[in-house]
């Protein structure tokens, strides 16, 4: 992928910190520190960046479908960023949900498919990057001990929190998967999740969480010289060594090509 | 992720052709060559390959888990390739369904967890590699042209053939995913899909499938040079520029490292 534009695309990021009494919700502590990173990482990247904080499920369907619904003629890609508590899901393709500030949530595929060939024509055969910081379910994996390739076994500090939702199972509130029958081509796509599917993803209040602390260093130290995936791997590299809890970002990649962001 | 035992470690492929009079399956015509390629390709790349023709469901699981519960503490790598029919699930972590020969299917996510970091110990911490040649499922897709980047419009041969399921909903035949709620540590897993989760795979009577031709000619060119993911996104470049009715091949990834085959 080659990237001309400038700005090279839109990148909205959405930011729940502060959810409903009775969602059940904690308050996500160190959200804002991640949200001011990236908004201030892509800008830098050459984008032009929306951020919008603590929105119910509807109004993030509704801002994600606004992009989705704009001319992306003259950009050459796009990307977006979820940062909020997060659940499993079953779902066709893509694994996991996010909530809304009212606790009610949205399969990521759902999100995905609102950027697909056929919902999003002007981004056709352009790279559409997904960043999911949540929970991906509220396993605690404690790890395993590698030869050679110790975890690193330091108590995590007081304020570690994680992005699970604690004390309900999800499933009354999860929205069933749109009608991914009707699906068109769904090429040119790439979700970076903070966790696999079904564990929890760490946060911390004063750094925020490790996964996007990681792919915003990862980003500013590489984006000049490797592509994306190749970064992804650092950043998979890098997180997994954390802390007592043990945590695997991992991505779902349908890219054809290499993705190099544009430095200036 | 470095290669050093010699050989580098299992491969096992499971070559579904002739599938029972009942599942309303039809004859993999073209599966026989694929397996022939990939079974030559892991050899040459250092790999002690076993391959295995026509299993029903149960015989496959076998397989599968016998290959798990061996010791694998002297190889660095585990590769699984499973050449089938194949339908949509729905799933927590990683999408679709094979077919046995008896029209039994097994989610993919099962076939992956037997592999992970609790039920094979000896491959904590080393790259598993899946290679899933199936339908995600029933969707046809004719794509979309892109500016400059036309899709070659083709008629495909007369014996072009999908991975597809023609009849029958697949629901009442697959598998519930195991109890993933207990499942530990994920990491160093890659699952490279043929083609997008609901989506149908092509295969051709002579010539075998797209995906299958072009990966092993993607890895007869590059394996000594490239890693992993690079090859995976030139398989994507290729198979998604064939053809009439477009497949685009994507992959899973968990590794934490470049992963480069041990060429000799």
């Amino acid at each position: 992928y080659v990237l001309k534009s400038d700005p090279c695309g839109r990148c909205l990021i959405l930011n729940n910190v502060n959810f409903s009494q009775d969602s059940d919700l904690s308050t996500r502590d160190g959200s804002d520190v991640d949200c001011k990173k990236l908004e201030k990482r892509f800008k830098a990247l050459g984008f032009d960046v929306l951020t919008r904080r603590d929105l119910p499920a509807q109004k993030m369907v509704s801002e994600l479908q606004e992009l989705a619904q704009q001319d992306h003629s003259a950009l050459d890609c796009c990307v977006v960023v979820i940062l909020s508590h997060g659940c499993q899901t079953s779902h066709i393709q893509f694994p996991g949900g996010v909530y809304g500030t009212d606790g009610k949530a949205i399969p990521v595929e759902k999100i995905v498919n609102y950027f697909n060939g056929s919902h999003c024509p002007s981004l056709r055969g352009k790279p559409k990057l997904f960043f999911i910081q949540a929970c991906g379910g509220e396993q605690r994996d404690r790890g395993f001990v590698v030869d050679g390739d110790s975890p690193g076994d330091e108590a995590p500090g007081g304020s570690l929190e994680s992005d699970a939702t604690p004390f309900q199972t999800p499933a009354g509130n999860v929205d069933q998967p749109d009608a991914v029958a009707s699906l068109p081509t769904p090429s040119d796509i790439l979700v970076s999740y903070s966790t696999f599917p079904g564990f929890v993803s760490w946060r911390e209040a004063s750094s925020g969480s490790w996964y996007v602390e990681t792919l915003d260093s990862v980003l500013e130290q590489y984006a000049h010289s490797e592509h994306l995936l190749n970064m992804l791997l650092r950043v998979a590299n890098a997180v997994s060594a954390k802390g007592r809890y043990k945590q695997i970002p991992g991505c779902f990649n349908f890219l054809r090509k290499k993705f190099f962001f544009r430095c200036k």
